[in-house]
């Protein structure tokens, strides 16, 4: 049984494979009813998401199957208090596959525990919705032919947007390369430059923006390129990798509701036909999430390269394919992903995870927290449900309970099985470690 | 691509294409699933109204269609504050028909020309609700076996009931006479008289309601039939035009949560077996929009004249012809309207509406502002999207720079397209307009 | 036209015949979709119950039926105002079947008076949710094989689960024993005892739990078994009725919304496997309404005697059933119920009903007040729609307009549908009836 909680899920030959079939899909929505009469999937809306959720219906009524809609979890009357786990637990009596929208990150993992039929994450928290990735994706497939090797431009809030930080790791695993184009303040987060530099080599470089006119003017500009820097010498200099021709621009809006008292949105980018007039973005597709407010003028509705409602009805016959292939009326032929990275329950001490919404915090009966190794060297992992780094400073091996400094070279060798996590050396001996003495 | 915002927007014989079509599908509501399967349907209800939504999903369902419902979109954690036009736009991507319910007067009329699939008017503010009153027009046809020539008596708050308006230019458009039995203070307002005057020649007289006993016996009774007033010379007399025999009493709630502190309703009509005593009303049917209060006693609904629970199941194939013909599985045949009234966008000054609930209004950034002549001599015009007239003074010609009085001969000749509004003389100036000097 | 109202509504034939429907259904959920296409069921909810709605609205996708949602009746919104009569009587026209979830007792006997479809009661206030109650007993049925004779073991809240008041009724009518494991305070309730003792013959007696280990220890516990006592006394001895084996051990959670000052549930039981570590419950399967709190430890889950979401998964087929035979696909074929009990109508007098949340009282304009009569000496008679017995002093004959005392020879003679009651004499005399002289 294949879930999706994360695009990761999916290797890049399935992803393929599901743009292809999204594609032929597409070509005539009514005539796919025969595929999946007599199937039930559910709306499980923690959040309200009308256009997550209607996208998702659609795609499943398109197929011929019927829906449950329970677009109103998250109120106590309808949830009376119960866990998510016993909820994915009935419902999994009542449906063939689980749309979840969840205010929690990590509540997709959660679900697929507890599931007994496929689960796709619809949004968890500010975490991933993968979905909405595809579509981007896919959109951009379409409208380029490929994803490799395109230059997307990427503009606003490249802080706080979730979609944006799911849309980069794809971007970086499909091999396109990436002009950061910030709101000042709002440049993308330390954690998102660092895991595309350690996953695909990307090392952030200045641009040289001279010739995208008006709609790099004000920022300070990065290059992102899953490429190897070295390679990248050759063409650039002192003034930066020069981006000559933008394929597409991605628009966010502010997150203001996660902006602290820093930030100032009030000369936010707007785009328009004058910020797209230089000829670098003369066949460049505007994309945007929706729903947009100001930042992108009403003037690009009605200009051929304002795609973003196109962008929103392509979900329909990608969630269709995802759709198909999750309830096993259209299986992937492709090769799967290797194996995914490896989880380790924590077996010493209280659950590690600083973020208070993971859902290993806040449905702690139904959690045993995990963990996954980023890196070894200083030793870093994250959580295995919200994927927030651990805040850790010493680590212990269970066998030996020593403790030890994640830089030091002992670290480096306990194996994950036996690793323990400690803010500081009292936390350590509370649990019964002490320093190692070698 | 045809839609149905207003009646207007059909022929008359189109509609009774409609009704012919609904009769048949009420012979056996469960055998027309074979007309839209594979087709979606979707509501998009910004104000809750359970039982129209539940008309149009049965509906829907009947034909073998989908359904994806979006019962709360009034509520902003739903819509998220993207605007209408955005969110038509986007739901035409999942859907093959709109369903429209909105507070905004107009809003039906904006989604029309942002939507890529027929839209359906389910409301729009105190504007229109085509279906309800083609259901009421369906029934009386039903019952009576035309409508022209009818006598319909309309009783109650006849001044703030959408539905009443909407019915009594429909049933003049049909030629049936109409018998005004308002609650005192609760007329129809002189608008409607006149457009029942201008477009239909139905002038109201008074009435002579001696033979209709205690059902009009506290009212100011008013007749009116699209007939020519001197037509009618012949029958009436000083008493006024006597009414001998009533075919329906179509009977309203009082509109409280619209009354000012004016009226009073402390003594509102209540039909009863007692007020339809008369010989005059002896096989008059009783219809209401539903939902009723007291204004109806319960005592008729085991009166065979009580139609009301069966008008308002009619709705549903009523309702069915109409998705049946806009989805193009039973296109129209019938010859369809004259063109429809033109309208002229307001090109010079602000949006001249004087209805702050107007979409025009309350979504400025989508919609260009229009109007329609409706007279030319007084010039009149009222407002694209709600049909409320305009606050005209003053008129200018946009290629002159003149303006003139609204009743001059002068405004008279003006091309609509060139047509501007002046509230007063300051207004024109500050506008750059300068009075005619001949 | 059948109705579900009350389990009772059914014979005991039927009700096995459901059984057997369902297991044959529940062996491939998806291949009846031939039963039900063209057929639509109407979701009509006053309260929020996700859980029940999506229960039956996957048995009826599954049946290949369409659904209509009215998931937020209780808000004014949506309900306008309007009487549940008459929100019944529209919706009769757009479904083939209305499930009616409302917080006043008695809501579904009057939709029923007023439908025009078949009407299933999925809860109504505290009073009935018969579905619930078949299925834990289909459940029982699938696991043991059969219903009669079985030990069941109820435990936790006995006084204020509705659930609970209706599943104990239900096994005594199949004729299975009751082992009564109160929390302290919350015995099962003296109306129920009795019912159980006139209806059933079941007398509590003490139980000798010391077979059952913990999970019994803290309580008094009572055995209550369909049989006459006489036969019992075989058996017993002055421990009590000995408990040497439990077949299913039904947990409630506390109803601490209805319990008053009284009640401490802060040693509430809860079931682990400590709890159920005796010989005697080796085997008992432990079923559960669900929503749980902290009344079920998590490490059940994992042991094969938690059924408890295999038996929120069964209502599906149980429902499919149903739904298959009220909707007429698969009538009845077993011999129905010996006539219902007889209901008189309330002919003197205000509505003696003193339940101010049942439905005779909530909705009086459309409510003819009724009670059956439940013993005759001494007379005793409950209202017809909540079924909370009427508080009778004295008894009149509304022929001879004399009272009696309820105790009295007389008072038995009287018909039924002559009986007038009276909270006292002043009450008689006001009614103009006058103390027997005889």
């Amino acid at each position: 049984m294949r879930h999706l909680v994360s695009v990761d899920d999916l290797s890049l030959d399935e992803i393929r494979e599901i743009f292809e079939r999204a594609k032929t899909f597409s070509s005539d929505l009514g005539a796919w009813s025969h595929l999946c009469p007599g199937l039930i999937s559910a709306s499980l809306f923690y959040e309200p998401s009308t256009r997550t959720r209607l996208s998702f219906e659609s795609a499943m009524q398109r197929l011929g199957g019927g829906v449950l809609t329970a677009a109103e979890m998250g109120t106590s009357s309808a949830s009376k208090g119960e866990s998510l786990a016993d909820t994915v637990r009935v419902v999994t009596g009542y449906a063939d596959l689980i749309v979840l929208r969840h205010q929690s990150e990590g509540a997709a993992r959660l679900a697929v525990q507890y599931s007994g039929v496929p689960v796709i994450n619809a949004g968890d928290g500010s975490h991933e919705h993968p979905t909405q990735t595809l579509c981007d994706l896919y959109t951009l497939w379409i409208e380029r032919g490929r994803i490799e090797g395109l230059d997307v431009l990427i503009a606003g809030d490249l802080r706080y947007s979730r979609t944006i930080h799911s849309f980069v790791f794809a971007l970086a695993r499909f091999g396109a390369n990436i002009v950061c184009v910030p709101h000042r303040g709002l440049e993308l987060p330390p954690y998102v430059v660092q895991r595309l530099r350690e996953e695909y080599g990307a090392e952030p470089m200045r641009a040289d923006v001279s010739r995208l006119g008006k709609l790099a003017a004000e920022s300070d500009v990065a290059y992102l390129t899953p490429q190897k820097p070295h390679q990248l010498s050759l063409f650039t200099d002192a003034k930066g990798m020069r981006v000559d021709h933008v394929d597409a621009v991605y628009m966010t809006r502010p997150q203001t509701e996660r902006h602290g008292e820093g930030a100032n949105v009030e000369r936010y980018l707007q785009l328009g036909q004058s910020s797209l007039e230089a000829e670098s973005l003369r066949d460049a597709v505007v994309m945007h999430p929706l729903p947009r407010r100001d930042e992108i003028s009403s003037e690009l509705d009605t200009d051929p390269r304002g795609i973003y409602f196109k962008q929103a009805s392509r979900g329909v016959p990608l969630r269709m394919a995802i759709l198909a292939a999750l309830l096993g009326r259209q299986p992937f032929s492709a090769r799967p992903s290797d194996a995914a990275p490896r989880l380790y329950p924590v077996r010493v001490g209280e659950n590690p995870c600083p973020n208070t919404t993971c859902i290993s915090r806040t449905e702690e009966r139904h959690v045993t927290p995990t963990f996954r190794v980023t890196d070894r060297y200083p030793l870093r992992a994250v959580c295995g449900y919200c994927s927030q780094e651990l805040p850790i400073r010493l680590v212990g091996c269970s066998t030996t309970r020593h403790f030890h400094s994640r830089e030091s070279a002992t670290a480096r060798k306990i194996r994950p099985d036996h690793l323990v996590f400690f803010r500081d050396e009292e936390h350590a001996a509370a649990l019964g470690f002490s320093a190692a003495t070698r």
